[in-house]
């Protein structure tokens, strides 16, 4: 029984896939509830997204912005007030038609997102200039009724933060929104160790109703991309289906200018992805739950290596790092496999020899290197290890991600760097041609444009595609999650 | 427009509901959503809820307990496996019947409470004594459909925390309970300054599907109660009916005991009542999102009351006080309204002769006392001053707590103390005698049994109503929200 937790997994580079979903279940990161497409957010997983809420809640807190909660119910008129709110979600809703044991008067629409809702509140609360801004967030989950869904990538439920604003000026709506995009970026750069495309979509790719819609696009390793955060510019239209409006400072009747944005649990699939080896899963030491573990070797035979592990956690712990003290009467090897699975990212071993010579071996999740400390110093230098594998896994990633833009020149070369997963096909596009080449990449490649990246900087004058002069956006085209 | 907000509120004596809702709405706590029943939980109001989290959260992860996320909604027929559930809850349940634009062919419940849904879970994961126990929480929104609602204290819609742990014995289970009980009391002790009766519900008053159900009773200034938190022992009656079971050490199929445990939102309503005054919301300090607020008097003519009042926030700020300097162009008559309708703790007024004598007025919300300070001894004393006020708050709370439970020796004296708003009356009741009693009581004074005190100490051995002698048991009832 003691061995039953010994699991092995999927390959990643040949079945990603079943690596995926084998990683979610066995490192305890989830588990399938009954209704399908929804999840069970097991201690382990969620302790992750505990992580990125703690992390962006104090920074958007930095930012004036404040937390609220609206209802998970929408009533069905005021859903059907926005038209591109309606076009864009009514085919992913679910809905509440039954209430106390009665037929509801009118339906309900479980929130798919909620600006119809902040829209409908800011209607009571924006009546002068003096009223704004207003930037408010709530953490809560989200409903859309997905065909096919994945763990943390694609679900039927899902938590997110959606942040909501309004300002008096466009610029000013348009300039958080890009804002708090980079703010996105941060958690990757600062807390997940995942780099990110920064820029915006295309047209056909934006927001229901969204005058910009901007992203942060990380790359998987199949070479897909994959959409991480987004953040939206959606000017005066909600405003005016819900009829907001303030007397601005020239006394006149005037529309706030809106914008919302959003992270999600799908953080935690780019996580598992980017990170993740055949082992398991990788966490980079800044979003990990437990950052090292102590393995004693023989601790059953030799009081002195309790004691020991027992002293090195109290000042591991005293220098701030998240650390445990594994003292079951598993074997060794079983826990081993059991933190790379979970992906704890230090592991410490301390048996009698290491006592005799005073020492302790020191194995990097990420990389399987191995270091020997003496054991007076491990307290000291671990906290800056941690430091070094959060940089090193962020530069490794950067790298991959970099290496996998590719400047296409023709049409040819894009196919095959979509087909090839060999990540974003970086195209010159002229924009008279955009839609044509959007559908021709849709049917041919089922690719998509994933994002204009800020980096606008032309490689070539001519449209990647067709080949004309004049081309004038920089575009990445990739298949997506 | 700058004095708008200046608002006059119903008297708390005369009209305690009128009261309330002013105060929910004016104090900015909560506006009303367009569906029934549902709110929007305001940043002033949300602020109260995420202190309770941070306070509470803690507390239970010292305990071991993680945090989880299980999904909104459960499909019907796992909801209708315990019986206990379904008498419990059915009638008030919402229900998605479509999703995706398609009649779905099972419908699914929205979450009431989780127990179901923790059964299933629990099921996946339990298998041996090793996995014993599980202490998982989760904090998120459940929906009941209620008939008549009120911010904070019934809505169709409200934000709790729901613990749901297993354990190999009754003992341990049941002791949990306890444990979590007297957390949410200390909620009240060291959070709130609130003092609630502890105790255990009469099987009448138990959750569906509960051996045990300890709770937490305030009591408000109507002299109703109001039940303010719940844990319950469940014993095996979910693990039977989810078929959750275990190997124990003597290597025998055995059912987990079971626990769960939650408080609310509805915590606010308390905190509301039992604080607020006649000028609107009155805070205690470690709970208040602003703690003090400064108030400069004649700063448009005084750069020096400006700068002199800067500084005092920052040393305020450095002192760990949450603090706010308003310089807003506003009459000082306008902020003082505005601060007392928003309970901040204290309030320093700073003017040129202030000034000029090195001194500071600081007002009490909550008695409204002034006292002055030289400048320099503020930032010093302000921290201890906060303290001195939440015990105070917590002492004359207690003070009505306990003035209005009232022994009574007899029928009469029972229905005088609830019917003329006394609070509990403190019952001897003989347990063959029980059913009686609370049906009557409940159809001649629309009253209950809210608890059955820790302190089982009996004042007379004669039955409260009947007059026999053989009273086993003492009993609180009053009229409840």
């Amino acid at each position: 029984m003691a061995d039953k937790k010994v699991k092995f997994i999927a390959s990643k580079s040949e079945n990603l896939t079943a690596w995926y979903t084998d990683v979610c279940t066995k490192a305890e990161l989830m588990s399938y509830a009954k209704a399908k497409g929804f999840i069970v957010y097991r201690p382990d997983g969620y302790a992750l997204w505990e992580g990125i809420q703690h992390y962006f809640d104090e920074r958007i807190k930095a930012l004036g912005v404040r937390n609220v909660y609206l209802p998970t119910l929408i009533p069905m008129s005021l859903f059907q007030k926005e038209k591109d709110m309606i076009n864009g979600f009514a085919p992913e809703v679910a809905v509440v038609t039954q209430g106390g044991g009665k037929q509801l008067n009118e339906p309900l629409v479980v929130r798919p997102t909620s600006e119809i809702l902040f829209s409908d509140y800011f209607k009571e609360i924006v009546h002068s200039y003096n009223d704004l801004p207003i930037k408010v967030n709530q953490w809560c989950s989200v409903v859309r009724w997905e065909k096919t869904t994945r763990p943390f990538l694609r679900g039927a439920e899902f938590l997110w933060q959606e942040g909501h604003c309004l300002f008096e000026t466009e610029n000013e709506a348009n300039e958080f929104a890009l804002t708090i995009l980079r703010e996105y970026n941060n958690v990757g750069r600062n807390l997940l160790a995942i780099p990110f495309v920064m820029g915006e979509k295309p047209s056909s790719e934006r927001f229901a109703g969204a005058e910009h819609t901007y992203t942060i696009e990380g790359l998987m390793p199949d070479g897909q991309a994959l959409q991480s955060g987004t953040s939206h510019f959606l000017g005066e239209g909600f405003m005016k289906a819900y009829d907001v409006k303030f007397l601005n400072k020239e006394n006149k009747i005037t529309y706030p200018q809106y914008c919302s944005w959003g992270i999600s649990t799908r953080l935690l699939g780019a996580l598992i992805m980017v990170h993740g080896d055949d082992e398991g899963l990788v966490l980079p030491p800044r979003i990990a739950p437990t950052q090292a573990v102590i393995i004693p070797i023989r601790a059953d035979h030799s009081p002195e290596v309790v004691k020991a592990s027992k002293e090195l956690e109290e000042e591991l712990k005293k220098a701030g790092v998240r650390v445990l003290l594994d003292l079951s009467n598993k074997t060794p090897g079983w826990k081993f496999s059991q933190y790379e699975m979970k992906g704890v990212p230090l592991r410490l071993e301390l048996g009698p020899k290491d006592l005799e010579q005073k020492q302790v071996t020191l194995s990097k999740r990420y990389n399987g290197e191995k270091i020997t400390l003496p054991l007076d110093q491990v307290a000291g230098k671990v906290p800056a290890l941690l430091e070094e594998i959060q940089e090193a896994m962020y530069q490794k990633a950067l790298t991959f991600l970099n290496s996998h833009i590719v400047e296409c020149h023709d049409y040819e070369e894009a196919k095959k760097v979509i087909t090839s997963g060999m990540g974003f096909a970086k195209m010159m596009v002229k924009s008279t041609n955009e839609a044509a080449i959007e559908a021709k990449f849709k049917q041919e490649l089922n690719a998509t444009p994933r994002v204009m990246p800020f980096d606008q900087r032309p490689f070539q004058s001519k449209d990647t595609v067709t080949g004309e002069e004049g081309a004038d956006k920089v575009v990445y085209f990739a298949r997506a999650y």
